[in-house]
């Protein structure tokens, strides 16, 4: 029996971290042969709630779960954590200026950077799924100087993933049959989902759907997508983010596919101009538990300007919080 | 690649079937290699919400989701099913009497009952989640005259896995190590969590464990852990009730291991004495996609009048329902 994987998860009591545990629990994001130790951290107000959800994952007689920590001290949840989850933010209030959240959520991604930096395992990895994401993996980061920035990401699989279905169904085909998606920058409605490296059963994408479908209806079905799906559940995106989150640690570890690649939010080494440090959204291939950045692909006019203004978001969002940096 | 299996699933709008579709998309119930078409029903008010499902579903860009397909129309939901969750059903109202309850439910579950008879596969493997969930199977199977009382079941496994998770805590061992559990009767307070027969590492469970924790503690625990949950999480179990369903098919599919049974509600032929035609949950082993209870388990004077007390409450829900029958 491997030894047990230690998978801090902040938030769990929420909609996302109740649709996560479960299925890491039950092997999903690991492997059927990978017992997982799950240590779940909430805020003080939700541990009654974090409580109920414990009682629930013991009610499931997971075989792989081998243990189960329920705390709201960071410095217990992330002790010795291979992996590590940051599911809980603060969601913008009523009348809530960007730089107020931005802040906000600085005043917890900050101190969660330190307490991963000073108690989680030295190869840790850990993935933003909490919003504003990409700038509160950028500030957690930034406060854990004793690990690799690179062990720092944030979720865009979820965008990728989106944007693999929107193509399947319109070119009446499974997303299995998909190669070569890329969303670029920043996980807000500023990313690019961009189908000009695409293939389609090995056909490229762009020859199989009109430009103005692209343009009009592909990219902004993607980037609101989240809110169409509050409008329809009458609820914010729960499973499928989830279901990103697992998929983003599981390609991580278990890598890409030969023929393929993946979405995530990863720091910038300036590659494509983008500026370096900012969490920007890249196509990267994986192996060895290690991400590489796909390199050397063709960049039209209308791509380098969708990259471009992404990427001045995610450098304005690195400003509204330099002090925390 | 295999052919798809059709997995319908009514109330998949609610919390157990939201808990329940995105795992059985993952593979979490046929296996990673086996194709699912999700035939989600709802009842026309949660159409929309349903939708918001259904994208959520399509957003995954699940590998094995071959298709879905979302209806209020139950004759299309059920349509060549392989396998049918009844999930969805009407929860007790304030000041509502356990007679209306069953037979506002009797009015639910006998038509559907007869859609399955129509529309699934002959084959077709039933689970009843909904409560009052061994009565509403009976009144399902009543009405699908064509197929064989046998391939209609309720869930146990909950309450299965819930006194494993019990016991396992107990004496500090995992659930791995237990074997041999049983919960006979109905999925109510009523039911019995038997250890008489459960060995925790061999040993038998009953020398490790004191008369009066296991009459006193253990058994109103598991009895009462429904309302636990709620009390905690301020929400019914979600996670949990779709993590038992999942492994009540899985089980059945895929068979028990060699050295253990599970609980399931099934038609009882009249083993231990249990009147004959009432779901009752019986330990059982799985084989070849087939169900065998197990027989001849020595049963001491305690263990029958508890098997006895919960078989009365059956009896007594049928005859509520009889003009249903």
């Amino acid at each position: 029996m491997k030894k047990p994987a230690r998978v801090a998860i902040t938030g769990t009591a929420g909609n996302i971290g109740y649709a996560l545990a479960f299925r890491i629990a039950a092997g999903d994001m690991l492997g059927p042969d990978q017992p997982v130790i799950l240590q779940l951290i909430e805020i003080e107000p939700a541990l009654k709630a974090l409580q109920g959800v414990e009682m629930e994952l013991r009610d499931c007689a997971f075989p792989l779960l081998e243990e189960i920590i329920a705390t709201a001290d960071t410095n217990e949840g992330f002790d010795g954590a291979d992996y590590v989850m940051l599911v809980g933010s603060k969601p913008r209030g009523p009348g809530m200026e960007r730089a107020d959240l931005l802040s906000a959520n600085g005043k917890i991604f900050g101190p969660q950077g330190k307490a991963i930096n000073d108690q989680a395992s030295p190869d840790v990895k850990v993935i933003v799924v909490g919003n504003p994401a990409n700038t509160n993996a950028l500030i957690a980061a930034a406060n854990a100087p004793d690990l690799d920035r690179r062990q720092f990401t944030c979720m865009m699989r979820l965008d990728h993933n989106r944007a693999l279905s929107q193509l399947a169904q319109k070119t009446a085909t499974h997303v299995n049959h998909i190669r070569h998606m890329i969303v670029w920058g920043n996980h807000s409605a500023s990313q690019y989902p961009d189908i000009s490296h695409c293939t389609v059963k090995g056909k490229p994408a762009k020859e199989l759907v009109a430009q103005d479908w692209y343009r009009d209806e592909f990219m902004p079905t993607v980037q609101q997508r989240g809110a169409a799906i509050i409008k329809a559940r009458g609820a914010s995106s729960a499973a499928s983010a989830a279901s990103a989150a697992i998929d983003h640690i599981k390609t991580w570890v278990h890598g890409t596919p030969k023929d393929d690649w993946v979405s995530m939010g990863i720091p910038s080494d300036g590659s494509y101009g983008i500026a370096p440090g900012i969490l920007y959204s890249y196509p990267v291939t994986c192996a060895n538990g290690h991400y590489t950045i796909v390199q050397d692909l063709a960049i039209d006019e209308f791509s380098t300007k969708k990259m471009q203004a992404t990427e001045r978001e995610l450098r304005e969002e690195r400003k509204a919080v330099e002090d925390l940096l």
